[in-house]
């Protein structure tokens, strides 16, 4: 097995959703409070000039046991096709790590006010970064029907 | 400070370019070989249905002394604001953690080749995400003009 990655929390979601259910997502209001033992203010400055971030977060709550290493249905359900943890975003994934983009409501401090993140209370955040539309997918996407039909409900 | 979050590699970067350079990714060609003792093909089946995927990996050539934690000139150019180390996604960065969303070329095996991969050979990845419509930005992307300039030269 190969060697740890020395990766700390930078900060805490907190308020908010408090369940990591499937879906319906698009109005969370949660905040990023930054651990103000290693960040000050200056650690979001300028942040409020982007409309979107990337927060990426560890799913603590996720049991080693129900990481999946090879392939499975999404969210189990069988009319989707079985699928390898690496073609799907579920959380009981390697390394369980979530990278979710979604609004900034308010930058205070070393607190970030966001609506539609999809990480409950409690989660530790490990990054945090500004959307840039050069950091979009380049050149037309494509997906299964299955991804589409997926996230019909989740925002 | 917090504890440990533990994550390993689950592959690596091989070939593409070997120095990290600011710009000019669009074309590099890599490829991401799993750690075979952990994955096997199944972890990768369906990703060929997407044509983009989302690589999250650790800069792991960033020494501990180089990393930022308050706020910097993004690439230390003066002529752009000095901005929060949250608020840019310069490699310098707390945990290291990169994120960057590329083209699928092809899916064999235990290996993924992709193109515009903004990594370098032998860096160790820590997520494979595919990238669906459904988790791009929602609603309209608001980015300050520095943003804008900076990624003019990237791809």
């Amino acid at each position: 097995m190969s060697a740890l990655i020395p990766i700390r929390p930078v900060g805490f979601v907190r308020g908010g959703r408090t369940s990591p259910d499937d879906d319906g997502w698009r109005e969370n209001a949660a905040r990023i409070d930054l651990d103000t033992d290693e960040f000050g203010p200056e650690a979001l400055a300028g942040l409020e000039a982007f409309s979107h971030v990337e927060v990426l977060f560890h799913f603590d709550r996720v049991r080693d046991e129900a990481v999946e290493k090879g392939a499975r249905h999404p969210r189990g359900n069988a009319a989707w096709p079985k699928v390898g943890i690496f073609a799907q975003r579920g959380k009981e994934r390697p390394n369980r790590i979530g990278a979710s983009i979604c609004e900034i409501l308010s930058v205070d401090g070393t607190t970030l006010r966001l609506r539609g993140l999809d990480a409950i209370d409690g989660t530790p955040v490990i990054d945090i970064k500004p959307v840039m539309s050069g950091f979009l997918p380049r050149g037309r996407l494509r997906e299964p029907a299955w991804a589409v039909e997926l996230m019909r409900g989740y925002w």
